[in-house]
């Protein structure tokens, strides 16, 4: 097949808050599956808080991104040729072929959709973000009913499925979000039972305290920072909290300071758990099996922001970063 | 009985580090017992940096102790006069009394000595201390054979311990204190694998990176601060952090800062729990029985600091929170 792939690669690395120069788009010859592989045309790319780490030179739990190279990410795609056994033209594929429009695979790393769910779902619900909350929430937080959760990040791909997760569990639900916009489709639309904007109040932690009056049980953090801090002024004794991302330090330049919070785990007898999504990793089955269950009981909504074409990965991405999205950001490349 | 009963009373707030006028030397008669009651005379004391708290105006997990009152802690007794059925003069008992002479109590509380240890062993290995390190770390840490165990505050009544507890579970043990004489009881006495003396090293996380070289898989935390901070780069995926105190926070007086530890929590699917010995309150017994099973085994050692006279316990309290002690701080009121 002939024709151009087009690609965004790491240009440059970001200090600080990371600027559409930092990547650049650039175009190349469709590559040509070998024996044993397949060609697979992007259908939609996933922009992810944690793709700001991959962007540092500095080996975390995954690799660094080099300069010059595919931005890393998750996928999906439809096969277009094939001399893989276990892929033919036509099927829909989940995978991690990264900001670009064409990829060759030798089917590692690669599974089926399910058909019965849209494809860029895969992406979201049905891929890593599900994952991460079905697992980071349920098997940290171990959330109790009748138990009050805090979420933060609560709009988000992960946040908004976490506090959805809780109210199944039969829990109280607040959630932290940064628009009203936000605050009203959790609490209209996906049954948080309290929701507030952290840029408008004046005191974080006296509305936490108001909305939570017998304290916090169960804190699902993805931002970190300043929030988090005030999640820690209110937990109740035996308090759990699952760390899936600190979005508010991403950006930071200098080692984030703030107040000491160890002896306060002493004094409410509390947990604190980091995690990643990978650790579960035998179990991803059981959780998309449930996920699915979930949302075709109606028991859990799902939303998508979808950006077009993949000059405007970036963008998307750096959107992301200022909590522009409404649930899953996702890149849509092409519709077969 | 007639005769004067000599108590510590708290005669101020401290504000930063306590001085000996924060405490008051009192007298007053000797408590009668009443029906249902027995009087008993202090043997030893206890001084723990959990005391520290107390004197603050500002309830923690336990209320302060209020101005002009007797300082809280753990004290042994003979019993020298007795209304109680469970108690009879000449039997040596443990309970919270505090820092006075004598005593009334109805019994509830107390409990009976182990005759084949030493009284004042019921303050340390035998008592809070030791319970503290036997279910603060097996409980959170889990250590398993052939793992890295860092041990903060390690040559004080709970890390001596804790050390120990872990070389009994065959882990590699480095412990961290604040001088040449405790690094060199707890490497060449306690069995340490290696030891520092954190203020005479240049570089706290760079000395744990030599002697951790596969990263620090269970951290049991006294202290807190810059010490932890340094744990925290050098830990292994799947660390466990016990925060049993934070010595180095207790006099501060603003809200201590410093590094935001959170991601790297979830860069190594890491856990923090903080605990209070009270909460494994149900299996008390079992602790008890093991510890002195392993003392009578020669498998843990034990060592006491001990100051004489109940006009010392401030100033042998001030010199616990300065890191004074070797082992076990306590105060001998009286010998029968």
């Amino acid at each position: 097949m002939t024709g151009t792939n087009r690609q965004v690669t790491l240009a440059a690395r970001p200090t600080g808050f990371p600027k559409e120069s930092d990547f650049k788009l650039v175009e190349s010859p469709i590559p040509e599956p070998n024996d044993g592989e397949l060609l697979v045309r992007t259908t939609f790319l996933s922009v992810d808080p944690y793709m700001r780490g991959r962007m540092n030179d500095r080996k975390s739990y995954a690799a660094p991104v080099q300069l010059g190279e595919v931005m890393t990410g998750g996928t999906t795609g439809r096969v277009i040729a094939s001399n893989n056994d276990k892929y033919k033209p036509g099927d829909d594929v989940v995978g991690q072929w990264g900001w670009q429009e064409y990829a060759v695979s030798d089917g590692r790393g690669l599974r089926s959709v399910i058909p019965q769910a849209p494809v860029s779902a895969h992406l979201g619900l049905l891929g890593m973000p599900g994952l991460t909350a079905y697992f980071g929430f349920l098997e940290i937080c171990k959330p109790q009913p009748g138990e009050t959760v805090v979420v933060s990040g609560a709009a988000g791909a992960v946040g908004s499925l976490v506090g959805q997760i809780a109210k199944i569990k039969e829990c109280r639900v607040v959630g932290i979000a940064g628009t009203d916009e936000k605050v009203q489709w959790i609490t209209d639309e996906l049954g948080f039972d309290a929701a507030f904007n952290y840029k408008t109040v004046d005191n974080i932690s006296q509305r936490l305290s108001q909305l939570c009056p017998r304290g916090i049980d169960c804190y699902f953090d993805n931002v970190g920072g300043p929030i988090t801090d005030a999640v820690f002024s209110n937990l109740h004794t035996g308090a759990r909290i699952s760390v899936c991302g600190q979005i508010s330090q991403y950006n930071a330049t200098e080692t984030p300071m703030g107040p000491r919070l160890l002896f306060r785990l002493i004094e409410k007898q509390a947990k604190i758990e980091g995690f990643l999504v990978f650790q579960y990793a035998d179990r991803h089955q059981e959780g998309l099996t449930q996920l699915a269950e979930w949302l075709q009981a109606g028991k859990i909504k799902y939303r998508e922001n979808i950006v077009d074409g993949i000059e405007n990965a970036p963008s998307a991405f750096l959107g992301l970063l200022q909590g522009e999205n409404i649930g899953k950001q996702v890149v849509k490349i092409w519709e077969p």
